[in-house]
């Protein structure tokens, strides 16, 4: 597949959308895109099936605390540094890169990654949606080893990590990534061809594109959200969805701490019922609750939109008296199993509720 | 020159009194090279001027807090992973090892390394004391690029920092440290020979020794104290040396925080005079008041003895009701120059004295 220019503006309206919230800003990730295309020409987008069985896939992804990112972006000489340590240290050269995850900056550096580099960019991720934790995605559930991996900065400072544990090389990562200043380049989960075609989140590039191209028709044509809902219904993951809140920003708490963005945002209904939606996030959306009640909850996806143009609206870009509509939205089917759930369902962010599937709320 | 098992008992009690307070339990220190030295034969401790120009040589130490350093040591397999990804990274094999520091564990864990490896052991480090950080020693001051440097731990977890500045890699190796337990090893300051014979502060193993068996020569002679002043009155860095207080431990705050054994010990005179002192430390001392006035001061060694035995009293075996003489000692030049004092000097540990040499006070 080959993509344009305008398709990062589809793919990144997309990718924000299923980041949840996080993710980082899709205007900061088409810039760093953009400009690495203009520079090296577009990279050859390919599907998981296209790879050989033994070949090199590298993960590469932004990581620390979206409202820093905005204002600390890639240099270029990170990225390319960070995938130059992984290919020293596993002794062979990547032949294609991955997306770690779908979200705003996280689907277009490795855009960018892979047009420096001149190597394919896979379309697929590890979960199909972002997340904040390192071990929180589909390769580390079925057993790939997240390490070595690299930690770059735009100062050139770099790490190489080994663990056993992918909890473990998370807590070295975060820790060194706010000591950097809370945004860095990671590459990581070294992975081959098979591993990918089994593991990763298939077409999930394209569904962003899709999911941007929907909003694009809805504002030409009427309703956004309705065109966006009409179009994830006919997607292989996101097909169970609904809006469940229609209100304004009422209260906003967004702390920058641990290395992340943590808090919550209070919605009141547009419709005078007083009905109230709090929603709580650690960079991504986690728990939706409405007067106290579950309405939605990780992994699946919990998005909130301008109510009238259906932008995502990414935690960093919330705002008091914003109106919006909060979408619940179902993950993958690889991201509902037991495995999974034991490394990013709601007990592995504190949550006390169990996993319900947004189709039985 | 080839070292005795016996040896090894001096060289850690002089090594632990160098470390002011710090560099570890030379207890724990022994064990280490004892064990490796049945197992593995005694290594060679070589002069500086020995080593070819071209010749490379790589730190190796544990770095963490002392009080945490006594409860979780080395294995053996993180020394050895430490040397080895720092071999990788450079492109060559160690050609010897050298102390970073002279301390209870930092000079017996060098001959545990060189042991395992087979390699000598330069008879030299990078202060002729202990100290916290990873930048405060004459190879930074003088150029030496403390990185790539490679830290383990037990679990071998293994990281490969490369930063532009010492000060950074501090930052990076102590969060690290902290996520690890506060106790890992770390290789670093790669150097080739003509660099260790220019910038290292030569002879201090030995001189370390000498200061064990000055001490236990006093035992058997009447007065261990006197016997240390007056050997140090004949060693080209420590000649300038006292008793600065005998007293009691009367008050005592120690904390493990921030990666270190940050505190205070607050000592009264035995004489009745009421005279107090207080030693503020960070892992190791970094000054004496006597009511309030400056008697010693880093980068001078503040070194603390049971005022019987001349036992080194570290800072984590520091107990109310202790008797214990303070002795000021002067440091070797190469650490009181304008560069150095810039690097560890009062200013770099916050203190607001300028520093002034042991002699003059």
């Amino acid at each position: 597949m080959k993509l344009t220019v305008e398709d990062l503006v589809n793919i990144g309206r997309g990718a924000a959308f299923l980041g949840t919230g996080g993710g980082g800003d899709p205007y900061i990730g088409r810039m760093l895109a953009t400009s690495a295309i203009q520079e090296f020409g577009m990279p050859e987008i390919i599907e998981p099936d296209q790879l050989d069985d033994d070949a090199t896939v590298l993960t590469i992804a932004m990581l620390g605390a979206p409202t820093v990112l905005t204002e600390k972006a890639a240099c270029g000489d990170d990225v390319d540094l960070a995938i130059k340590r992984m290919e020293e240290k596993l002794g062979r050269k990547a032949d294609a890169l991955i997306p770690i995850e779908i979200g705003g900056v996280n689907s277009m550096l490795p855009i960018m990654a892979a047009a420096r580099l001149g190597i394919p960019l896979v379309d697929a991720d590890g979960m199909g949606r972002a997340f904040p934790e390192i071990q929180m995605v589909t390769f580390n559930v079925y057993g790939v080893s997240c390490t070595p991996l690299a930690v770059t900065d735009d100062h050139l400072n770099a790490l190489v990590i080994e663990t056993g544990s992918a909890k473990r090389a998370e807590d070295l990562v975060r820790v060194s990534s706010i000591e950097l200043g809370c945004s860095v380049i990671m590459s990581s989960y070294p992975m081959n061809g098979k591993q990918v075609k089994d593991y990763a989140v298939h077409g999930t590039m394209t569904l962003a594109l899709e999911i941007g191209r929907a909003i694009n028709r809805g504002r030409k044509e009427g309703d956004p959200v309705e065109a966006l809902v009409d179009y994830l219904q006919t997607t292989p993951y996101y097909n169970q969805c609904k809006v469940i809140f229609d209100g304004k920003v009422t209260d906003l708490r967004r702390e920058t701490t641990k290395g992340f963005s943590i808090g919550h945002c209070h919605l009141t209904a547009l419709d005078g019922s007083g009905r109230t939606m709090e929603v709580a996030f650690q960079n991504e959306h986690l728990v939706a609750r409405e007067n106290g009640e579950l309405r939605a909850i990780v992994p699946d996806l919990i998005c909130m939109v301008d109510r009238e143009t259906a932008e995502p609206i990414p935690v960093e870009a919330l705002k008091y008296g914003q109106r919006i509509k909060v979408m619940g939205v179902s993950a993958a089917p690889i991201m509902r199993t037991p495995q999974s759930l034991e490394v990013f369902g709601p007990k592995a962010f504190g949550l006390g509720e169990e996993f319900v599937p947004i189709e039985d709320l």
